[in-house]
């Protein structure tokens, strides 16, 4: 991940070693700031008002907001309340569950005394571990790509390969790399000519905002649509694969992602372009197979559909990049309902790029790749 | 049409004859305000930069616009002038051009001094028939309301029926009535009860910032989300119909309306939804077949992707109803692309509902209920 040419992560242990800082992603793209979180409940607001969003980055701070916990009262009544303040914060995305857990059973091993380093120690592993799967999600991605660019007609080989993203996937959603965009990364950085149709993602519009901020800095080119335009684009041949991220997949295969991830998948089908979802393993619910009942979806605050936020432009066109506002959109007596994620049926989905390689999204091919789950 | 108790229509004729007044549906729903055109350049303007807006409207201001247009000079140079720059504003809806050949068909048939009555004449007759004919739409779409609530399982014929629209095909799109909106309003004139779930419609926002405003002020029972949302709502049962409107239908039954309108119609195939599109026969297009590649699809200014327009809401989380700001969304290097519509094959079409009743999206069908049409 490169900001302005420096190597940057979303996430780390400030020198102190006691707290934790972030980008504050909720400012973006517009002003670039850091904040650092102390405490348990600093962590937990920290996930619940997106400050810090995107499955993998939400799993690391919540593990790194137990160690907060237990900096305070090391405690196991202190320990399940911290669990219990975290899991409450975004119910959907499995990674946060996934963290708290690994990090609850190997503190719950160790006497209180050595909870925190234990801690501190568990999730600065997971951090890692996240950015080790996440390039090698990277890697996979890339050998589809340049699979897809190889059956191409002839003739067609030097067109860019163009690839249609929905919501944030990238470094940002992660510790480093990205999910769905870490293959875009890597073709990149080895030459490959691509160019990225960015979905704007409302209702936070971490597409407009997050995505495009990533591939700013990346120097990959890119063009962001609506959310309504993707359908229009596959139809016209525009789109040669799309790929996402997920907050959470079933073992049967089901994709859980950002809402509007299934109206693409239904245009993707429509019009024969390959639907991808990239997902590190501490995605994959093994305990669910049917995505549809089984998975809770996030309701959040209708503001965020009533109400949008971004730099005022005065009224002489200028822009003051610094100056955040937000504007009302609707009428102010208007009720809205914001349903944050929907489910990708499996049969829409035409592959699940794991660190492990590239699974077909059914149970066979998944446990043949995680032989160890059950 | 029914605004805080007062009837009103968006365009008129005013009292001397020879200026035309709509309200200016930029600025809502905060600001109420209308303005009048005396010249074709800002009938033109008025078309180009939306202050109207909606295939039938833009006819009914493209005839007033050739009125204004000969009242500054009535020679056949100066109305090919005035057809060329009014028909040049909007390329996608078919309305314009069919309400420009009528007016330039009647005023090129009698002398210069008759031309301004003359064109006046026919533009108000195409109002008034545009008029007639949504009401028209309305009693055949409520009929259709009515059947969907007679085919549910017994128990279920007391809950609302609930209704999914994409844009604003409302009395605004129109003269009065609208569209897709006129049977919701007959039905719930008719104490049927019915809710509509509105989708927001970017990138100009004509679901949550017009459609929202008439149904607010017809008192109907509505719910605003983001367009991403209407995929999962029907994944989960909670949409019993879908019914829009269009900016030109082929012979064949294919569908160009707002931009996602085929996201919606995917969606709804995919979980057994009807989908119904609701259109005066001035919509449609009996000179071409194959709407993918025979409609112009307009690509608007990539400034209403990456900026939008509200009322500013202070720190202190009061609004200023009516300050309206801009601010923009993307990063400031940042492309955007934005096609205005898209096409909707016929198969995924239930029916389409004209003013002389439904038909199914063919040539057959539609040829059935226009058997004047070549």
């Amino acid at each position: 991940m490169n900001i302005d040419g420096n190597p940057w992560r979303t996430i780390w242990l400030e020198r102190d070693g006691s707290s934790v800082g972030v980008i504050d992603q909720t400012k973006l793209p517009h002003v670039f700031t850091t904040i650092s979180l102390s405490t348990c409940k600093e962590a937990a607001d920290a996930i619940s008002s997106m400050v810090v969003r995107g499955a993998p980055l939400i799993g690391v701070t919540g593990a790194y907001g137990l160690m907060l916990a237990l900096q305070e009262d090391p405690s196991q009544s202190a320990l399940e309340r911290a669990y219990r303040l975290l899991i409450s914060t975004r119910p959907t995305a499995i990674n946060l569950r996934w963290a708290l857990d690994r990090v609850s059973l190997r503190v719950g091993a160790v006497k209180e005394s050595e909870r925190v380093a234990v801690a501190r120690e568990e999730a600065s592993l997971i951090a890692m571990e996240d950015v080790a799967m996440c390039e090698s999600i990277a890697s996979y991605g890339f050998d589809i790509f340049k699979k897809l660019i190889k059956e191409r007609p002839a003739g067609q080989e030097l067109e860019p390969l163009n690839v249609l993203t929905h919501c944030n996937a990238g470094w940002l959603a992660a510790v480093d790399w990205g999910t769905a965009l870490a293959p875009i990364y890597k073709a990149h950085r080895s030459d490959m000519q691509l160019h990225v149709w960015v979905d704007e993602t409302r209702p936070r519009n971490q597409g407009a905002s997050l995505t495009t901020f990533e591939l700013s800095r990346e120097g990959v080119p890119h063009t962001l649509v609506v959310d309504n335009a993707g359908g229009h684009l596959m139809q016209h041949g525009k789109v040669d694969a799309v790929i996402v991220g997920a907050d959470r997949v079933t073992k049967s295969g089901d994709v859980c992602n950002k809402i509007g991830t299934y109206l693409k998948a239904l245009a993707a089908r429509d019009n024969g372009v390959p639907f991808y979802v990239a997902v590190p393993s501490s995605t994959i619910d093994w305990s669910i197979a049917d995505g549809l009942s089984e998975i809770p979806i996030e309701s959040r605050s209708e503001r965020e559909v009533n109400e949008i936020q971004g730099a005022l432009i005065s009224s002489n066109s200028n822009v003051c990049r610094s100056e955040l506002v937000g504007v009302q959109l609707s009428p102010f007596e208007t009720r809205a309902h914001n349903p944050a994620f929907d489910v990708t049926p499996a049969e829409l989905v035409t592959g699940l790029i794991t660190e492990r390689g590239l699974a077909l999204a059914n149970y066979e091919s998944l446990k043949r790749l995680f032989p160890e789950e059950n």
